[in-house]
């Protein structure tokens, strides 16, 4: 066991099978432990999803008030009418708050301390969630109706305010783990700081959807912003509470940075030649949607007479029908549009491995670190 | 000038008028020095008036960026296109932000050292306005179109959350000004906890516009909710940030929580029976919103026969004409309901006047806390 973390010590019911680690005790209860294409479910989003659930479901007032009830719905622990749901498999997987363990366990902290600080990371993702369902009319959520679909817009943007802030109320209890006031308070500033750059994000998301004149290089400002700052603030407060070395810190954020743009260009490719029974959602969904991801801003970059007259119809009509879907298909398919996509996915995962070979942590923290590389490139739900 | 505050010295330009104290200069601009009834514009409300928004306009960042424009504009400093206005006539009279700092100075501390806090918590007060006027569908806010009647209901949700989550940055600022890192995560929990408690006024709120069954204690506690508890706050932190004493702390705390009731009680007064020209608003305008207040609550736990079948018939109708505004004034008439409110009014002054009186604090900073309770119980705008 040399060489692994101190945390995994005594715990008995451990996988080892070439070089990753599953706990299948930890295993988030909605995923086997490979994902289809026989890849091992990475060891970074099984460890902690335990904890994190945990943490999460008391951080979250259990009270009876009518004003928490909406948020455990969301979180997929209770019913719209507040019965408990058993077995829940409808809750989010916790990537944010697992890299923010992983970065404090890597640097050789003890990761327990920043529960309060991952928790926090979660809840304010879980928050935009909440708003942004509202903003883009989404109905469904993790095979559920939207939180704002069952209570109403009013309702909802109120149990996102509450969400946000529960996130610094959480992340003020790191003290409570023996994390300074001053770490604990550099932690809240980094939130707020990634939380504002989100926003960023999500604003220019909303512009987006008014204008076809998009470069590839805007859309992926918009992910940087919208996606990828959260998972950088994510394993940068990770760092910061282990060890507080401003290089490492910033290695991690900028491996964070690589993770989150390569996560949200596989989502778009996922959601137009995503196979509907992997991703819980309709092949295509995103045209039918139509959602400005990348394939489709990359089309409109590059096609040219009919293919981009058929565009331009298509995206200026109130609703798509699913001839015009096929269209759009056939259109990106000709313009090589998943190709490009996965280009830049392999890209952003390049920088990613050579980022956190760079870094300086222990063996068995690099495995971990590139195994969820590979799993987040190839990952098909 | 002896027991008087250390930043009354060197002011040149005071007016000190029956034990009342006003800076001309720091006066909010949109105000005279009387309100219309011969009372002096409180001590409180005027004297941190100038730095307070000083201070509000750094902590907006004036950058170019969609993000922050609409924020600048529901402050009153910028028209909807980004343009300068130079004497703003329409921003808040930050009322919370006055009374923290007075809550540090009257406890002798470097009430400049709370400035932050102060900051934050009218930030706090202004993302709850912008998402209040998108749930109440309001669409004029300081005689200016609201935030979300500018532009739409996706950018102000946006707005209000930038504004909460400046709110939690700018609040970490007060280590810059000598404030320890502990009493700065303190100010950031009770920030946190009272944002809660206001939200669930909110929520309360929500769910009083689907019901007419409303007894006067719920109505209460909705407005010491929503109102009280942000009010309270303010004084609070003021207290923790000057003294750290728990009782004056709680003293304080006590003392805006009344202060917020009669606030918002004269506020539901001045919503029906205002003077136009004073308050802005149309008399009735509360009547004509269908706004369950605390004069409307009253009537429809006291009315009987012909009048309770008349408030039900119009506060079920989908909007009301001038003739039943008219009809509901008469009912409120013959129930006293305005006595019965500026009854309430008093009786929270009064609760207010005892505890102040309780806290040993300075006799000038007695004075003019008696003085702010004055001018709330009798303010006609």
């Amino acid at each position: 066991m040399l060489g692994f973390p101190a945390s995994f010590n005594g715990l008995s019911n451990q996988l080892i099978t070439r070089g990753k680690i599953t706990l299948s005790h930890s295993k988030p209860p909605d995923s086997s432990s490979t994902d289809g294409t026989g890849s091992m479910f990475p060891s970074i989003l099984t460890r902690y999803g335990q904890i994190i659930q945990e943490s999460l479901i008391s951080s979250i007032p259990s009270s009876q008030l009518e004003l928490f009830s909406p948020l455990r719905y969301h979180m997929g622990w209770e019913t719209p009418i507040g019965e408990h749901i058993q077995n829940p498999s409808n809750q989010g997987k916790s990537l944010r708050s697992a890299l923010c363990l992983f970065a404090s366990e890597a640097l050789n902290g003890d990761w327990k301390q920043s529960i309060p600080a991952a928790v926090a990371i979660d809840l304010i993702h879980n928050f935009s969630l909440i708003h942004d369902d509202i903003q883009d009319g989404d109905i469904t959520r993790r095979n559920m109706p939207t939180l704002w679909y069952v209570w109403g817009h009013n309702k909802a943007i109120l149990a996102g305010n509450v969400m946000h802030a529960l996130a610094y109320k959480t992340a003020l209890t790191l003290v409570n783990k023996g994390i300074s006031h001053k770490k604990a308070m550099d932690t809240s500033r980094l939130l707020a700081e990634s939380s504002l750059s989100m926003i960023r994000g999500q604003c220019l998301d909303l512009n987006f959807e008014k204008v076809t004149e998009i470069s590839v290089e805007q859309y992926l400002e918009m992910i940087r912003l919208k996606t990828g700052t959260l998972i950088a603030c994510s394993l940068e407060i990770g760092a910061l509470l282990a060890s507080a070395n401003h290089i490492q810190m910033r290695r991690f954020s900028e491996y964070g940075g690589h993770i989150g743009k390569l996560f949200q260009i596989r989502d778009d490719v996922l959601g137009i030649w995503g196979d509907s029974k992997k991703t819980g959602k309709a092949t295509a969904n995103d045209i039918r949607r139509k959602k400005k991801s990348l394939p489709i801003v990359y089309a409109f970059n590059k096609a040219k007479g009919q293919a981009l007259i058929s565009l331009n119809r298509i995206y200026q009509k109130e609703s798509v029908t699913e001839i015009e879907v096929e269209e759009v298909l056939n259109i990106l398919d000709q313009l090589e549009a998943q190709q490009f996509a996965s280009s830049l996915v392999a890209h952003e995962a390049e920088l990613a491995m050579k980022t956190i070979q760079n870094s300086n942590i222990q063996p068995w923290a690099l495995i971990e670190a590139q195994e969820l590389i590979e799993f987040l490139v190839l990952r098909e739900y």
